[in-house]
């Protein structure tokens, strides 16, 4: 948590982070500990949002605000630490489905989004009220107020994201996602502006397919972000993900899971691109894309070490940043070809 | 609860038990406790059912369901045992709605049955499978799987039952009640059956007004009750209610709050009242309107006094028992009067 204190030992420099669940989340308190206050923006995804048992239940959202306020379970990185499961227990004994668990409090949160939405609230409005409730200082913006539900294409047909990542355990074979509603999705408020005014854009180490491109489907983004620095930072260590199904994805797409695979499919959009240190051998290769290269400890095992990344990230990033472009060129590029 | 393990010294009788809330599950658990298990019916006011925060709670039902299961909470009366706050105080400290609260055991209940409900299971399905998942052997039925709401008429406009009950506490005063879709409404299964069947039909200490009357307003429970013995507890003890607002809502209506005045509310229903020793000074007068009396000690302050008192229902009750008539004359009374 940024409680503005070491605000003068801090660089400034405007960015915005794109991110997922767990990983995007620490990266994204990592930089949030690093950045003065007003100097951050999270966007986060909403595309594995759903409703189940009632409720409208945001899974990264809700990772990422519960890291930034310092509430996190340190072990799953999702819902709070401390966490009560009384309700998930009777619902269970009742026979109910407990194939998404939340915890008590994470429920108490549930609720009250559920009812503020029906009461026409939005998702943004929604996500400040409960940032300020937390005491979470730096913007943090859903990626839109319209619902975007991945949709995941699989051996066994096209399953809602959540039916797949967590009822299925992510089991099927994947052929492709889509993005329902994403042509007709607006972004939310201020999710474009404060792409337009970063300094740098940073694509934190969430899944690619299911975590930044959903955020990157919303209209407009790409496009805001062509104009504006951008590095990412690969979540594909050695190989593998060190959380969730990202290695696998590229694998069943036919991709080898390797961080230059990540560098490929952001191509177009960075800058520079940062990769594990184990990784280093595929630095050469990234390079021959026009992208610059920083290789380092990626890991973030502890909250010094988010803060630690953050500062290399924001430090490596500095070199490409620049001011936003006082008028913005009508640029009309082709959409990222879908797989 | 009853195990079914002592049914050898327990006297048969079909009974069927009107019940609200606490008063009345408290005497509903006494009857369970006394007699055989497949001897008693109980039927639970819905009238106060309500939406709140999207689910669908049932605050009568799940009082009758926790006390027969040997979990409710013996403070309050409603809600569970040993239950936890934590979803409800994550809601209040996000600026939620807490004037109804539900504790986090009794959340996830209430997650199950809307789920159910809105799966388009009935209330009495539902019902029927929580008792079972709660080890409770007499049955339970709802009113009415139709929903029935109470609104109160009051000083400050007709209200909701909930915001009359919880949210304002009873303060505003009351002129009347409706039970809104009543003509329409149909019985639970079982509901008819189970009180043509009885030998004997126990209105439990209940409020007249808002848990008894909503019962005998679903269409032909009135009128089979008209033909089957029935006796009343009363709930107005030395002119008091020992919990909720019925001695206060008979002020208000104009009429003394007193066991006398409960009795002429059942007039025409009532073949013996059990009214408090206290109370024992308006035998006299119960005893003009036709009606037999049994006074004694109706304060149900432990679980054997439940028992006690059940007991003594069961043995002043079984004067008037009779078994159910071969077939059931077409009685068509004129409904009683609606204040």
């Amino acid at each position: 948590m940024n409680d503005g204190s070491n605000s003068q030992r801090k660089t400034g420099l405007k960015v915005v982070a794109l991110a997922g669940g767990v990983g995007g989340a620490r990266l994204a308190d990592g930089l949030a500990q690093a950045l003065p206050t007003q100097d951050l923006t999270v966007i986060v995804n909403t595309g594995d949002d759903f409703e189940h048992l009632g409720l409208s239940i945001c899974p990264d959202l809700d990772t990422v605000c519960y890291t930034l306020a310092g509430i996190a379970n340190p072990a799953t990185g999702w819902g709070r630490a401390g966490e009560t499961w009384q309700a998930f227990e009777t619902l269970g004994e009742l026979g109910g489905p407990t194939w998404f668990r939340l915890g008590d409090r994470d429920l108490g949160l549930n609720l009250e989004r559920t009812r503020r939405l029906h009461a026409g609230q939005k998702l943004s409005a929604i996500t400040r009220h409960f940032c300020q409730a937390f005491g979470i200082q730096v913007v943090v913006l859903p990626m839109s107020d319209d619902p975007l539900p991945t949709w995941v294409h699989t051996s066994e047909g096209i399953l809602p994201f959540q039916e797949y990542f967590v009822h299925r355990q992510c089991q099927p074979k994947v052929t492709g996602f889509h993005f329902e509603g994403a042509e007709r999705a607006h972004p939310a408020p201020g999710v474009l502006e404060s792409i337009r005014d970063a300094e740098l854009v940073v694509i934190c180490p969430s899944n690619p397919w299911v975590s930044i491109d959903p955020i990157l489907g919303v209209p407009g983004v790409r496009q805001a972000m062509l104009v504006r620095p951008t590095v990412a930072v690969s979540p594909i260590i050695g190989g593998q993900a060190l959380k969730g199904p990202a290695a696998k994805m590229f694998a069943e797409l036919g991709l080898e899971p390797s961080a230059l695979s990540v560098a490929q499919h952001y191509e177009g959009l960075l800058s520079g691109f940062i990769l594990d240190q184990t990784d280093a051998s595929q630095s050469e290769q990234i390079r021959k894309l026009g992208i610059a290269i920083l290789a380092t400890d990626t890991i973030m095992k502890s909250s010094a070490k988010r803060v630690e990344l953050a500062k290399e990230v924001i430090e490596f990033g500095s070199k490409f940043a620049s001011a936003p472009p006082a008028e913005y060129p009508e640029t009309k590029k082709t959409p990222k070809r879908q797989i």
